[in-house]
């Protein structure tokens, strides 16, 4: 496949979906020439937007990080879409008033709180009393030993929804190394007591359908083509967004190595419509 | 949990949405009452849709087969919501004119046709030229030795999308019989080959999106808020609504049985919004 | 299926296989009776041996923890036969001489030590000099967070074998809670890292096979014909051993409750040879 | 790693086990001089077996097929171990006196003779009397759609153990082209019912074990150390002869092409002792 330049493949589209980590940023911070292709993007009329799998702090938190990196606003509040908005709106919907237990840091208790229900970590939950709902949020904030067994104990115990809000496997770390991300906590528990989870977050098209509304409020009448989602991951990004009905953009600049791109494709059997070293060519 | 009446549990709701197989119907026809419920939500000034995982015959096709079983018109072709449907609009917009290779019986290539594309049967595939993807449309209509081996050597060695236009498992025959569907032959397949396909129906989200959307044609102000989701199925029907953001009635009419609905609520963790014993109570 | 007493049925049998947990102990300690059982069938001739998945402790360990429960010796060492044993053998002839990184307590080490070895806790484990091989033996005696994602990168930038020395999921403990085995430790990693692992423990055959021919050190002419194996677990001990060609008996005083091993046969396809309250019955 | 000779690598062991596709033939008939190199083993007294997971046919009918090829006797019937044999010997002894019904040829049938069972057809099967058992032993002999049908509702509605004689996934056809096996089938029925089978076959360490056991009918004092296993497939001989403690070869003559070989092994994290050609080097 032919690699292209970003901007000039950008220019038949109005709409621009970001993915945050390997097209936005690395481990180690911006990824060079971020800031000015995403202003660029802007300056030539193009509604752009971050949409990541993330709950592990709010959109507010998220653009405040950016800035502090990009030495000044990269794009407002508004412009995050995160997997945890769409838990947080389950949670507000679906879900009864009361006790919601989580895994991750106190900030990710933020999509417990516009949800308007009422946040306890798993580690203080004494007894099921009032218990709703029962949702992993990070991979931080909490003794792993401790409590993803007393995670498991509770969703044996008591029948709510148990709320994966980022559906993601791993994130990298510096210098080659990676993570486990909540999504795979979700996966051991969910294998291990047979009951099926709510899952948020790429490849499934719910995301892409928020993000696509979202861009509705700001120009009413775009469709699904005037869409181009850029992501350096095959299996969620690409095959996520080509499925829901976006143009895509893969870019080597993350997940995929120039050098595998080919035999990934191949090998995978997901092709994006485009390939591009990153946003900044 | 407490079994309701499905006529009152409808009444704060405007768009009633039901799976087909198990609400509707079953494998020896109409269930007993089934006309007359949807006849009278209708003069109750609901919206009604049937929202299935088919994709062996056109809407038009559904329609009337309804309607020989019903003895009159249940609902009109544009009332019923397939899965096929979302497989159609993919091959429409994401993949180039070309010959597209099917699997199923010649009527299920319809959703070829609308979407302007070549359909060739699998059998009648002799070579790859021109060839721009590769979809599962029915389990029926083709040599299950000879073509879902050919399949296989067809999706190795050309690499186009694989699309699978129904992810069920099996479906309902007469007398306690099961068959396997086609979303059983696709991952067998995706299995075997270790390659992403692309998979259209519940319990999806995009099949909820797609039917929220068609709602809206006729009463544009509606939300997630005023859909009642019916559906027989706790691991399709029910998790993808509910995830979706819509209030569910699991029926006790086809897939789950009555005396095992409780069992399996608690085993599988999936919690329907109310259980009634079927849409005619 | 009719239940039968134990006694009765084990007297056709010139050896027998017990399953630890749920058949000799439960998590607060010895079944009552099961010392007089086990001294019942010895005192009849019988072989007795456990055979566990277990690589937390070494046979002296365990022979001495069930001694202190029972209050007199139940079993020698030499008759505890642990999925570690396997794992030891392995490393002792497949894993040439140097540094074995493992997760665990300290005396899990026992296993890679009898090896020749050299056991390095996988948090003291700096560089990947003369690593030779990767092993996890317990879900105790390390930090989650730290350790697991350590081992994780460790899996993926060094290419030796890594090593599963009990596959079981999870375990029982005080009051109707269960723990996180290290087997499920080692289905995460794998499922992440896309390798596949050496895993030892039942329901693989490997175990049975070794377990009979320790029996056959004492009674050199007996064939699978002589052996009942007696389990409580239906997925690892009864299908393994039935598969392996030896009688089963389940037991319903552990994982499988009375009131549900009907229907678990019966959803699980297993069938063992023959129902027992017990062993002391 | 270094490629090496086959015979001087071969030279410290005294019995050899060879993989059948991919070491001793290719879809279009014995690899070229295949027959000198069985023969020159034999001369310099080494014990050979040909090890396959293989259901389709008898070791005698195997035998006469090589020596057709060969143009001469490759190997008596004795020396082909299949995972037929395998079930075969569970159907005799864990399985009472009645009808097995099978998916498979006529002369795959030979496995439930040699038994003392009744063997028939799925397609004959009118009715569950006497039924004690069913067997998928082949990909040919049937027809898919009805027959595949007809079993899955047989495993649903009686409760006897599923027997899958042979686990591949697939097996190589002429041209680049490969065929669904019937251990495919196995996992396709086995996930439809959640339903736990029994199933013979590498990698599973009882088909090691078994023709070990073979192997000391000739040589009595022979140890796992004096094997070396031969194979063209990292996830099935290879892991599977390395956990059970064979020294293992992997052959770039079928499955694994040169060119893969370094990435594969690094990618499934499993090793081979050494690499060779193929057994003609």
């Amino acid at each position: 496949m032919d690699m292209r330049s970003f901007r000039e493949t950008a220019e038949g589209y109005s709409v621009i979906f970001l993915d945050a980590y390997g097209v936005l940023k690395s481990a180690s911070g911006l990824i060079d020439g971020a800031l000015e292709a995403v202003t660029s993007m802007i300056a030539d009329g193009k509604e752009v937007f971050v949409v990541t799998n993330d709950s592990s702090r709010s959109p507010e938190a998220m653009a405040e990080r950016y800035a502090e990196q990009a030495g000044g606003e990269l794009l407002p509040p508004e412009r995050y879409i995160s997997s945890g908005l769409l838990a947080a709106q389950y949670i507000e919907h679906q879900i009864p008033y009361g006790k919601v237990a989580y895994l991750g840091k106190p900030e990710s208790a933020h999509y417990i709180e516009i949800a308007g229900k009422i946040p306890v970590p798993i580690a203080d939950c004494d007894g099921t009393d009032n218990l709703v709902a029962i949702v992993l949020l990070d991979d931080e904030g909490f003794d792993w030993f401790k409590d993803v067994n007393a995670t498991l104990n509770l969703i044996r115990h008591v029948n709510v929804p148990v709320i994966v809000a980022n559906a993601d496997i791993t994130y990298p770390m510096h210098g080659n190394e990676i993570a486990i991300a909540v999504g795979s906590l979700g996966t051991l528990l969910s294998d291990i007591t047979e009951k099926t989870f709510v899952r948020f977050g790429k490849p499934d098209s719910m995301m892409f359908a928020y993000a696509l509304a979202r861009a509705r409020e700001r120009i009413p009448d775009i469709t699904k083509r005037d869409v181009l989602f850029v992501g350096d991951t095959l299996r969620t990004d690409i095959i996520g967004a080509n499925t829901y009905g976006f143009d895509t953009v893969l870019v080597l600049s993350g997940n995929t190595l120039p050098e595998q791109a080919d035999l990934m494709i191949r090998s995978s059997g997901i092709i994006p419509t485009y390939i591009c070293d990153s946003i900044t060519t």
